[in-house]
């Protein structure tokens, strides 16, 4: 099952609905802000049954569109880590974006006057449900301000910006896409169409359950909680030179099985 | 003003409240678990007209129960800074918490199965209200990990375990006590009793408006977001020889004309 939330055209409200193909089917007419978290404490699958729009003529929000927590993982794909420098981490390195750092699928994302170097990270998403299980994926851009990660010891001002996580299109259920299934994806990024990052799930150091596990170890995650699994190799900052992203450049990130999403830098 | 959430002899259900001497006074009969957030974004401070019980006879909750954001600031007095064999940073350390760090006044502060150095922060807090003004101040404690935040970089699950955020006991609005008052008051701790920080906010490093704007370059705040300002010396981790928490210590922060927290560790 693909959960969304979106606006149907002409109309303010978000509803939560069921993507089918090139159709999404709403659970209800009636507006509901916060219908994909509810369905993902609940478990309940039913099939949605209410009315339908072509998935083309409505706008997508986040999925989520105010997730309570939003955990990142920096340096989980071996090939990243070593372009960064760095050596494999032995435990996750785990941080935080607030929830105002959430964005549509289709952004935009917005550059604060004193980011200088913004950056691009292709993350395959992991999208909490009831009792701290994995409830399904998605696919989200960890937007990344390089200047104040160099910076700044706690990455809280450079990776938790307002707009800096982008996600969606959809939620893809673990009844459609188990877990084992997740870990084996290929993902992908482009700006302004040219290939940046092209690598698979696989390639992730801490796989999914073991990141929920390791923060569950102090936090209780909760419906709609997000895990960002850290990107591959390829970000802009470590291109030779580096290639950092500038205003009007779009950024595509794509998932295979889950979708695409595509945003501007504003 | 002082503000509060509390719950009233017998009733499940939080209500908003106005602390004068002895008594709260309920700003309405109605349950209101957002009802403190609601006055904080509103400015709103017309004094509560409601039904009123003696102040020993309510539980007091966190003043905001669950914040959308919780920020927290390392290493911002110098004394501190000098115990923990740091350099004063030039720019504030922030870090997060989650909603689910936050508790009431009065604990309990759970101390997760995988930590073994558990350390108390006494705290100014910053309450913030719309516009990205701030609504007021409290007591809290940045409950820490020692051991988490020695062998993890990013602090997430060090400083925001659940329960590692209790704050209140009520927020003293800025109407009754200026920005420049609180960035001058005593601010103590004790643990079961015996006297651990004794130091005045005019020590900060970083002012309350510095921290605000600060943070607010990049993540845009909200009304009953936290700012916890950072910790005087006297922690437990850096006593000869280090006394950390165990369970069943009482941890007492007070800070001259916001009250007091008391909390166990359980």
């Amino acid at each position: 099952m693909k959960l969304a939330t979106f606006l149907p055209p002409g109309v303010d409200l978000p509803l939560a609905g069921e993507v089918r193909d090139d159709r999404i089917v709403a659970f209800s007419a009636q507006p509901a802000p916060d219908g994909v978290r509810h369905w993902l404490a609940s478990g309940d699958r039913t099939p949605a049954a209410g009315p339908d729009w072509a998935l083309a003529d409505v706008s997508l929000l986040a999925p989520v569109p105010q997730p309570r927590a939003i955990f990142g993982i920096g340096l989980n794909y071996a090939a990243h880590a070593a372009e960064s420098g760095r050596e494999q981490p032995r435990r996750p390195i785990v941080f935080t974006k607030p929830p105002s750092a959430s964005a549509p699928p289709s952004g935009p994302v917005r550059r604060p006057a004193i980011v200088q170097r913004l950056d691009y990270e292709a993350e395959l998403a992991i999208v909490l449900g009831g009792g701290g299980e994995i409830a399904g994926f998605a696919v989200a851009d960890d937007v990344s301000a390089r200047d104040l990660q160099r910076s700044e010891p706690q990455w809280t001002r450079a990776k938790g910006a307002d707009t800096f996580c982008p996600w969606g299109p959809w939620i893809t259920t673990v009844d459609e896409l188990p877990v084992a299934a997740a870990e084996d994806l290929r993902i992908r990024s482009w700006v302004n169409g040219e290939p940046r990052q092209d690598s698979r799930t696989s390639d992730l150091i801490f796989g999914c359950r073991a990141l929920v596990d390791f923060i569950a170890e102090t936090i209780t995650l909760e419906p709609g909680d997000l895990i960002l699994t850290g990107t591959p190799s390829g970000v802009g900052e470590h291109m030779h030179p580096p290639r950092l992203l500038a205003d009007g450049d779009v950024v595509r990130i794509e998932i295979e099985r889950l979708g695409a999403i595509e945003h501007t830098i504003a």
